[in-house]
C-alpha cells in the first residue's frame, strides 16, 4: 500500500499490486493518486458488474496515466450444498510495467499465483502480462471441480428419471438447468474476452505470450462446450421424465380398464339375475347357478388371456 | 423558445434546447426556421416511431443546416398496476455546439438532467455530447427498477407453478413472458444504436467520450441479458407449470382407479350373491355370509397394501 | 405508349411510363424497341415472380440500353373477408431521364402517386429516383391497414383461447400463423433490397435521396419487427389454447372421479345388502336400514366436504 | 469419343462432349487422356457424390491441362409413386473452348438441351458457359413439378388432419417432412455453389453471362424459399394433427363421463331399494316405486339438461 | 527413436517419426530436445484434449525450432456392442521437412499409411504435407461404418416406433441422439480446423496440396450434413413415438368406455328390477322379463352399431 510513485516510474521494475477487499480509501489512493486510472474504469472495479469485459485506455494529452488495459473477470466456486455457482469478480489493472488486482473476496487462483510468484520467482514474475495469464489459467482451470460436480448431477437425474421419477426428479432438472445456463452465461462473454486476448488485439500483450492466451481460450472454449452438451444431455432428461410421467398415467389407466374390463362378466350376469321379475326362467332351472358360474368363469378367463397375449401386464 | 439565430453561430456558446410536450408552431419554429434540420429528421422527430435510431446529416451545399446526429431512443417506466411498460420516445438533435431534445411527455431522467445540468453546472453543461451522454445514462438507469418488479414476479410465478398452479398462473405467465418479449424488443433496437456510438462511429462525439458511451452500451447489454434470462426462466416455469398440471389429472386418474380396484371384491360379492337362482347351495351354508364378508375384507385389505406399497398414496 | 425515341434523348426531361396490364405487344414495343431493356429484365417484368429483388444494368459495348435498375416489389392487398394477403407485383426500370412502371393489375399506390405527380407537380415529378422513393414510400404505407387488421384478428383469438376455446379457435390460429408467415416471407427479401437502397449503392439514386429511402427502409423494418411480434403472440396465444384444451379433459376427468368416488358408498352399501344370503343377522336388526342409511349419508358428506376443502368443484 | 486434341487447340472450335453412363475405359480415355484433368476432379466426377461443389482448377507449371471449372450438381426427378426424390448427379468440366458434362443416367434436362444445341444452333452453342447455363437453367426448372406434387399433398395432408386424423395421417405428414428436408439438403449447398456464379466470381463466366446466372440463382432461391414454407406448413399442420388426436381422447373422456352422471341417478336408487333389511319402509309404501322413479326420472333430465346447455354434446 | 538431429538440417531429406504410446523419456527426448518444439504444443500433444485444433508456430529469435504447424484431430472407432464412439486423439507436428505423429493408442489410419508409404514410395512418402493429408483421407473415411451403422440403427428404431412402441424404444432414440450429437461435437470443431487448410491459410502446405486438403474437407462436411440428417430423423422418431404412445392410452380410454356404454343398458335394467318394492306392476307382467330382455338387447345392439360405424373398433 506504501509504494512510491518513483517506483513506477522504473520501467525495468515489475509491479504487482493485489487489492484485497480494500477500504474505499485505499481503493481510492491506490487507483486514483498513485495510478491516475481513468474515473471510468475505477467506477467498473468498485461497482459490482455481472459481466465481464475489457477495455483498453489509452491516455490522452491531459491524462496522468499510462496505457493500461481494463479487464473483468469472474472465478467460479461451485459447492454441492448450495448448488449455485458464486462468482467472484476480479478485476485487472495491466499495463507495460504494474499488474493491478482488484477482489472483494479473497480468490483461490489469485492466492496460488501469489504463492507461485513468491516461490518460483523465475519464470511468473517477469511480466505482468505473465501473471496476468497464469492468474487466467489458474481461474480457467478452477471450473473444472464446477464441471465434474455438474456432470455427476446429470447422471444421476438420468437415473432418477429412466428408473422412479417424481415430482423432485423434475424440480431437480429445472434446477440443474438453471446453472448449467447460468455457467454459459458466465463462460459467453468470457470467451469472447479472451478471443480478443487469443487474436493479438492488445499491444500491451507481448506477441510471444499470444499462444498461452490463446491456450486459456482454448480451454474455455471446451467447458462452454461441454455446457452446451450438458443443456443437451438435460434437455433429453426433461423428455425421457416427461415421457415416463404421462407413461405412469397410461398405466393406471390402463390398469382401470383391464379391472373393468375383466369384472364385466361377472357384473353383468350378477346383476341380471338379481332382478326380481316373477318369470325368470333360467332361475329355477336345475343347474341355473352352475351354468351362470360357468359362464361368467369362461369368458373372464378368455378376456384375462387375451389382454395377457396383447401385453397388457 | 426565443433564442437568436446569431446565438448559434457564436461556436463559443453551447446550447441545449429542451422542447416538452411542443405546439407544432413552437416545433416548426424550433425544428424549421431556427435550426433548418432535415425534413425527414423533423418528420421522425414529431411522428411516434416504435424503434429507436441514430442518423448522421451531413449538410450538402444547398442545406442550410450544419452537421448534426438525429437520435430517437425510449425511456421505459414500468408500474406494477398496468404490469406493462410505457415507454416514452425521447429526440436529440446533437450539433457541435447544441443539443435539441424533444419529447410529448415529461420524463423523469430529462427532468433529473436538467437540474442537474442547472446545479452542478461546472461538469456536465460543457459540451452537448457530454449532456447527450448524461441522459442516455440516465435513461438506461431508469430500466432497472421496472427489471427488478420483473424479478419478483417470475420468483413469485416460479413458487406459485410449482405449490398451487392454476390457471391464473398460466395466464400470469404468459403476462409477463410478453412483457419481457416487449421488454427486449425495446432494448434490442436500443442497444445497436448504442453500439454505434460505442464504437465511436460519429465525429459528433469527441473521442475521450467515446468510452462513456461504451459504458451505457455495456450497462445495457447486461440489461439485454437478463431480459434473455427472464426468458428463459419463463420457459422453465411454463414447462413446470404443464407438467404440474399434466400430473394433477394423473393424480385424479390414480385415484379413481384406486376407488375402484378397492371397492372390487365388494361390488363382486356382494353383486353375485344378490342373484336369485332358485338353487345356490352358498346362501344357506352356516356361515355363508361370514366367508363372504371374510373374502371381500382379506381381499380389499390386500389390495390396499398392495397399493400403498406401490406408493400410489 | 407514342413516344419519341428522340424525346429519351434530351437528359433534361424526364419520363414516367406507367404500363398497366399491357398487351404483349404493347410490353414489347415499350421494353424492347423503345427502351432496348437487357432480354433477363423483360422475361423478369414479364413473369410473376414470388419475390423482390433489385438488379443493376450497366451496358456492354454492343448494348444499346443506358444503365437502369431494374426492380420486383409486391403491393399487398388485405381484405378481411377471404383473410389472405394479396399481393401485386409492380416491376420498376429507373434510368437517369426514365421511369417505367410495369403492372398487371391497378394498384392503388400506383394510381396515387400518378395523381399526385399531376396535381403538385413541382415536388415530385422532378426526378425518377423521387418519384420511384414515392411510390415504395406509399407501397409500404398501404401494409399497415393489412397490419391493423391482423392485430385485431389476434387479440380476438387471445381472448376466445382464454374463454371458450373450441376446434374453430385452433383453426383460426393456424390460419392466422400462417397469414402472418405469409407477410413475413413478403417483406423479408423486400428489406433486403431496399436496404440496399438505403445503403446508397445503387449510383442511380442520388445521394440526397438515400435517407429518403432509408426511411423507407426503416417503415419497413417496423413492420417486419411487428411481424415477429405477432408470430410470438399467436405462439403464445396457441400455447394458451393447448393448456386450456387439456385442462378441459382434466376437468372432466375430476368430474368422473367425484361421482364415482361420491356414489361410492351408497353403492357399496347397497350392492352388499342385497345379497340374498339366508343368515345376514344385520338385515333383521331393528335399525338396519337406518343405520346403513346414516353410514351412507355421513361417509358421502364427509367425501364431499373434504374434495370440497381440496377445491375440486 | 474419337476426338483429336488438335481440335482441342483450336481455341476458335467449342466443342461439348457429353458422357452418359461411358464404360470405365472411355471416362479414361476422355477426362486423363484427352482433356489430362486433375486427379481429384476425376476422382469427384467418377464417384457418386451426395453434395455439390464446384472448384475451379488453374494449372500450375507441370500440370498440361488447361484452366477449367469443376461442378457437380443434382438433377431432380420426383414421381408420386414412391413418394422420394430420385437425384442424379450431372458433371460439368467447364474450360475455355470445352464443355465435359459426365452423368451415369439419362438426363432429361441434358437431352433437351443437345436436342437444342442441335436444331438452334445459333443462339446457344456459341459458348460453354452459355451451354452450361441453358443446362442449369433446365435442371432448375425440372424442381417445378416436383415442387407442385408437394404442394399437392400438402394441402391434402391439411384436409386429412382436420376432418379424420388417423395414424396414416401422422406417417404422411412424417414422410412428407422427410422430403421436403430431403429437397432442401439438395437445395441448400446448390444455392451456394450458383452464389458463386452470380457474384461472377469465375474468369472462365464471361461478363455479360452472369446476370444470366444469377437468374438461375434467384429461381433456385425461390425455390428454397418455397420449401422452406412447405416445411413451416408442415409443422402447422402436424400440430393440428395432435391437437385432433388429443381432442378425440377429450371427447371419449367427456362420453365417459356423461354415461356415468347420466346413469348415476337410477344406478343409486336402483341399487339402494335392491337391499334386502327386513325394515324398509318405503318399499311398501303405496307409491314407493312411482316416487322412485319419479326422482330418477327427474334428476336424469336434470343432469341432462345441465351438460346439454354446457354444450358437453 | 535415434536420429541425428544432423540428419534434419538435411533439407532435402524427410522425416516421418510416429510415436506411438511413448514413454514420457521418449515423448520428451523427440518433442523437446530433439525438435524443440514450442512448450505449449508439447504440453497440446501429451495432454488429452476434447477438441481438435491447429496452431502455427513461427519461431522467435531465441526459439531454437523451424516454423511448424501443431494440429490435433481425432479419428473415431465405432463398435455397435458398446454403442459408443471410441474417439483417439492423433497428434501432428508438420514443418517444412518433417513429421511428427504422436498417438497413444493404435490407430488403424495411422497403420495404413505407414504400410502405403513403405510399400509405395513413389507417391505418398515425397513430402510432409502429401503424407498428413493420406492420414488426415483416411481418417475421415474410417468415419464411414460409424455413419453406416448409424444409419441401420435409426432405420431400424422408426419401424419399433411405428409398430411396437416400448419404453426401450424410448431410451434407444435418447441413447442414439446422444450418439449422434456426439458425433457433431467431434466433427464440427475437425470441419473448422481443415477449413483452414482447404482456404490455404497455412504457408507450409504448398499450393497444389490445397485441393487435395478442400476434398477431405468436403468428405467432412457431407458427414456432418448426414450427421445433421440423423438428428432430424431421430427427431422425427421421436415425435412419431410420443405420438404411438398417446395414441395407445387413447385407445385403452376409448375401449373403457366402450365397455362402459355397451354394459349401459343390461346394468341399469338389471339394477332397476332388482328393487324390492312391493308394487312393482312390471315384475308381475306376463312377458315382463322378455320385455327387459329385448329392450337391453336391441339398445346394446344399436349402441354397438353406433360405435361400429364410428370406427371405434
Amino acid at each position: 500500500m506504501f509504494l512510491m510513485p518513483t517506483l513506477l516510474s522504473d520501467t525495468n521494475l515489475f509491479l504487482w499490486l493485489d487489492l484485497e477487499d480494500p477500504t474505499p480509501e485505499e481503493a481510492k489512493y491506490v487507483l486514483e493518486d498513485l495510478f491516475h486510472f481513468h474515473p471510468l474504469s475505477i467506477e467498473d472495479c468498485v461497482m459490482i458488474s455481472p459481466s465481464p469485459k475489457v477495455v483498453e485506455y489509452q491516455p490522452k494529452e491531459e491524462d496522468r496515466f499510462t496505457p493500461y488495459l481494463f479487464m473483468v473477470i469472474h472465478a467460479v466456486d461451485y459447492s454441492r450444498k448450495d448448488g449455485v455457482f458464486a462468482t467472484k469478480e476480479l478485476n485487472f489493472f495491466l499495463g507495460k510495467n504494474f499488474l493491478v488486482t482488484y477482489h472483494e473476496t479473497p480468490i483461490r487462483s489469485v492466492a496460488a499465483t501469489e504463492e507461485q510468484a513468491v516461490n518460483s520467482s523465475v519464470h511468473i514474475a517477469r511480466a505482468p502480462d505473465r501473471v496476468a495469464y497464469t492468474l487466467l489459467d489458474s481461474i480457467v482451470d478452477n471450473y473444472q471441480p464446477a464441471l465434474d460436480e455438474l456432470s455427476l448431477e446429470i447422471a444421476d437425474l438420468e437415473q432418477q428419471a429412466l428408473q422412479s421419477p417424481t415430482k423432485e426428479t423434475l424440480n431437480k432438472i429445472i434446477l440443474i438447468k438453471k446453472e448449467v445456463l447460468h455457467l454459459r452465461q458466465i463462460i459467453g462473454p468470457q470467451r469472447e474476452v479472451l478471443a480478443r486476448f487469443a487474436r493479438g488485439e492488445f499491444k500491451l500483450i507481448r506477441a510471444h505470450m499470444v499462444p498461452y492466451y490463446r491456450n486459456v481460450y482454448d480451454a474455455l472454449f471446451q467447458i462452454s462446450e461441454l455446457a452446451q452438451s450438458y443443456t443437451d444431455s438435460l434437455t433429453g432428461i426433461l423428455q425421457v421424465y416427461l415421457n415416463m410421467s404421462s407413461n405412469q398415467t397410461g398405466e393406471v389407466v390402463k390398469l382401470l380398464t383391464l379391472i373393468t374390463v375383466i369384472t364385466t362378466p361377472l357384473m353383468m350376469i350378477g346383476t341380471w339375475y338379481g332382478m326380481n321379475f316373477k318369470d325368470m326362467p333360467e332361475l329355477s332351472w336345475k343347474h341355473g347357478y352352475w351354468i351362470a358360474s360357468s359362464i361368467v368363469l369362461v369368458s373372464t378367463a378368455a378376456t384375462y388371456l387375451y389382454f395377457k397375449r396383447r401385453k397388457w401386464f
